[in-house]
């Protein structure tokens, strides 16, 4: 069986790569952030402001949209892509994180938690979270996986990574032999392992030998040291095969993104961008901005005089401190727009980085920029 | 002094009427509509989507814009115009609805309120309120008036008639020497007298005689049976000059719409629409609409087939149904597009049918499909 995805690379520069991510829907630009749309939306935005914003991947969450409104009702209003009114890529991840974050009972066979919404029992299981993505009929589904708090101990984190392989296993399986998925859905594998680089390629050799679509890199991000994630980083990427997408789930941050871009990663996801936006806290050229700050009250320029996006080539920096001040929803709109095409052309700067053979540069400016 | 604003009347039908209102901006058609942006922008809404829309003045309240972010914050930041990003009309309210439903300390020479923000005291003169509404700078300020609630003892119309006479008097003089407002910005009257026909025929004259740009008639929609806010409209219309524009406050819904422009009315403004969206509740050619009904679960049509809205062509009932029922703030702001879509098209509706001479098969129409 031929995986239905094929990344083409375009340019190199160290372990640094940009090209296409050719799809049965099409193709995505790597490196490439893909903004995250919970529940069947990026909050605050629609498909159309996706498009405006250029960007071609959405992530939306198994965890609720199996909840609310159901992955059947999902597939009966057509799917994801024909229920959210968009036809970009999509990604739908497991609901392993959402459920771990919930303390969740786990098991040899899947986890059981609580619903957020009515406080009712589920349950996932490698193979139902395959079935449930089948359903919601993203263009890449992901493996149920066990996703370890950190820090940990040892034995923690070598159960989540045999779980996660064991699981991978039953995931692929189920997947090969799902009539009820979009033809040419793709399933992405994920590697654990903490922040332990032998553990960590461990779970990515154990991961790559059942040849996935693609590979998540899951568990970091998650409080750890930038160093230590980056280590398990380095001691991931080299394991994964170089014809296939490799995504770090869970990282948006400026810093982040580009050293990952640098050690090999074609694609993220994470809410900060839009989270940060809802709250005031605004990504520029020129660093981070709090809006809420009382000196932009009466500043009549752009969030970003270099930005071209919607919000900053319309509206100014005291009229959206006043709608952010006034809870007036429009806020959350037009900020999460900005601090989006903010994340997006930084993904587009990192592409032609490496066209030119200039990431390290980029890398530079960035740190300089975004140093805490 | 020749007024800023002149009505050319295109076509008539019985007392309704139907035009373009050329102002120092340009122009606009009535009858219209006039989406509310409380405090600078329609909830969940921006400027770029009023223009989508195709809605030509919208309201803002001088109440919320002077306490948050404060007239002269919007002053600096260029004005309503361009501190919204709106190029379309723009009328300001004058407070007076907004503090009067705050029971104010009302005497001859204004009101006294409490600031909804940090519960600071506030004051509003017929003479401030031109003076804040010149700050904000719309192409349309209301005099500030006294609004009687219903039902009222006739002594408290009458002196509500009184004081809203002799403060319209007051805020004429002000606008007249105001230089701090927009060149060619326009005052409307205000008529006042609850659903006593004698006391509406002498607040329209009383109001008529100082020679406003337009003339707003308040005081109304505040609960009273529909017969009895027709027949105070049927009282005050034909005391109101042919070539200026009239316009009925806080009115929005179709029965109420269609009878006021059989009546003569020109324009109106209510939160009704986007209000109703929020909760949504759905104005369609086949009637209301109640969003939240689980019948619409997996219904895959659009909200109302006939429609051309953004938010039609594109999103089912059952996604938006979804987004409603988990809070996403995108499903405000698509269901407001559609409402106020439909409310624009119903004013474009009775604009087309007073130049067909078929306004009273669309009162028929309209009633038949609204009656509750």
């Amino acid at each position: 069986m031929t995986t239905p995805l094929r990344l083409d690379i375009q340019a190199t520069d160290g372990a640094a790569r940009t090209g296409v991510v050719h799809t049965a829907r099409g193709w995505y630009q790597v490196p490439a952030f893909m903004p995250v749309g919970t529940r069947g939306t990026v909050k605050a935005l629609d498909a159309a402001d996706l498009e405006g914003l250029g960007a071609e991947v959405m992530l939306a969450n198994t965890y609720h949209l199996m909840l609310r409104p159901g992955a059947d009702v999902v597939a009966d209003l057509g799917g994801l892509h024909r229920f959210m009114g968009w036809d970009g890529h999509t990604l739908t991840d497991s609901g392993g994180f959402q459920v771990h974050s919930l303390s969740p009972e786990v098991d040899d066979d899947g986890v059981s938690f609580t619903s957020v919404y009515d406080g009712s029992a589920a349950r996932l299981t490698p193979e139902s979270a395959v079935e449930i993505q089948g359903l919601i009929g993203a263009d890449i589904q992901m493996v149920l996986d066990v996703c370890a708090t950190l820090p940990a101990e040892p034995e923690v984190l070598r159960l989540a990574v045999e779980r996660t392989a064991a699981w991978a296993s039953r995931a692929r399986d189920r997947h090969r032999h799902l009539e009820l998925r979009p033809e040419g859905q793709a399933l992405f594998g994920i590697v654990q392992g903490g922040t332990n680089p032998i553990l960590r390629t461990e779970s990515a050799r154990r991961t790559v030998e059942l040849d996935f679509d693609g590979y998540g890199i899951g568990g970091l991000s998650v409080g750890e040291p930038r160093p230590a994630m980056l280590a398990a980083l380095a001691a991931t990427v080299p394991e994964l095969p170089v014809d296939r997408p490799r995504y770090l789930m869970g990282v948006g941050d400026p810093v982040g993104l580009i050293e990952a871009v640098a050690l090999g990663v074609d694609q993220f996801d994470c809410v900060a961008p839009t989270r940060m936006a809802r709250h005031g806290s605004i990504l520029t050229r020129g660093g981070k901005l709090n809006l809420r700050n009382a000196s932009f009250a009466r500043d009549d320029g752009p969030l970003d005089p270099e930005c071209t996006c919607s919000t900053c080539t319309r509206w100014s920096r005291g009229y959206l401190r006043h709608l952010l001040s006034v809870h007036e929803p429009t806020a959350w709109r037009l900020l999460s727009i900005h601090n989006l095409r903010f994340t997006l052309d930084l993904m587009d700067a990192a592409g032609q980085a490496i066209r030119m053979g200039r990431l390290d540069q980029l890398r530079h400016e960035v740190s300089e920029r975004w140093a805490t």
